[in-house]
Parts: structure tokens; sequence; C-alpha cells
């Protein structure tokens, strides 16, 4: 009971700022504990509690601080369960490379224990060109 | 008032049947009118159903009909709101080339007329290879 969001925003927020301290005992708290799928940019999903841990903890501990902002571009949202588009901009603090631009879906659920999330699917961008195709 | 899917499941299997079939009018009728956006693999966000509707049009007008497959690898429901995780294969229905793997959340919405999709977001997988990285 060390935390309980109140809200999406609340958890979301506790959810980036464990990602850019490559805090891994943070990132295990904004978790639901069941029934969670994460999708890292261009990897296979990964399901359940441990093996997402697992996953983010390979990340975090590998990683140099990074510098990270993000921004909501959009909100779908029911009392219990949240749906927020998110653009994350990742880059190394020393400032020697451009910032990469990820878009992420994250899904977040009202549980007894607070506002968690159950679902991040991030994918990359291809830099400034936009042409759709079917793949 | 001419259709009115039941289910997040039923429109769902409308939205592939449209793609598949590169049916751009079955493609608008499982679209909610407002507040909804797409993001194609690797493409930035696209928001509203007509710039959605355009998107859509590009793709399927100039595609072949594909051989498509899906497969729900997670769902995440209230009453209200369903989320879907998708694992799309999509090939050229002549067999010259294998199928990519395209990952999707799929965000449905129970409307006054029925199950609507509000968000698409695409994106392409790494073949076999996985390897986590930030970015």
């Amino acid at each position: 009971m060390t935390n309980k969001y109140s809200s999406a925003d609340a958890v979301e927020q506790a959810f980036y700022a464990a990602f850019a301290n490559c805090d891994i005992a943070a990132m295990e708290l904004v978790w639901d504990s069941d029934d969670v799928l994460c999708i890292h940019p261009g990897s296979s999903p990964i399901s359940g509690h441990n093996a997402v841990m697992r996953g983010w903890t390979e990340i975090l501990s590998n990683a140099e601080l990074p510098n990270l902002q993000f921004k909501v571009l959009n909100r779908v949202a029911t009392s219990d369960l949240a749906v927020h588009v998110v653009e994350e901009h990742i880059s190394p603090r020393d400032g020697t490379l451009a910032a990469a631009i990820v878009l992420a879906t994250n899904v977040y659920r009202r549980t007894d224990a607070g506002w968690l999330i159950v679902e991040h699917h991030a994918s990359a961008t291809r830099a400034q060109h936009e042409h759709h195709t079917l793949q």
C-alpha cells in the first residue's frame, strides 16, 4: 500500500519517472500484478508481470540515464480503463544524439490498489518520412 | 443504421475483413465518427475520422489484395471500452514474400451506434531478433 495512484495520469507520471531514472523498483510498482503485456519497439510482446519486469530490468540496468520527455496525444477513458497515446522523446543526456521519437499506447486500469499500467505498446517512427504502406 | 456491431470482437472481424478486401466503404463503417487515432507502422499518428480515412484510402486503393490473418493475443475490457493486442500476418496472395508480422493495439468503444474502432496502433516487428533497447 505504499503507492495508490489516484488516476491514469498519476500512474503515467510515475511510469515515465521510473523510466527516466532507470529505477527498476519504481517501475515494478506501476505495473498491475496480473494480465499485463509490454511491447518494446520492434520486439515481440512480453506477457505477465514477471516477464515484463525482466524486460524492463534488462533495459534499465543497461541504460545510461536518458533524457526523456513525453506528451499525451490522445486519451480515451471510461471510469475503470484509460488508453493514452503518448509521444516519447528519448535521447542521451550528453547530447550526442538527436532524440528518438517513440509512439506508445499505454493502457491503465483502476484496481483495488489504485490505477496501474496493464499495457505498454511502444514503436519507433521513421524520421519525418511519411508514407503509408500495408507493412 | 446499416451496421451495429454488438461486440468488440464483431467490429474487429469487420475491420480485418475490410482490410483484407481493400474495401474502403466497409473500412469507413467500422471507425467511430469522432475522436479517433490511427498509427500505421513507422508513421506519425493520424487524428480525426476524415484524416484516418484518407490514410486508409491511400493504403487500400494502392494495395493488391493481401493475405491477412490475425490472432488476438490479449484482451482488456470494461463494459464500454475494449483493448485488444493483435498479431497480424500480412503477405501478398501470390506467395512471393514471407508474411510480415505486424503488432497492433486496437481500441474499441461501445457507442449508440454499436461497438466501433477508435484507435489502431500498428508497428512492425524485427524478424525473430529479440533485443531490448531504449529506442
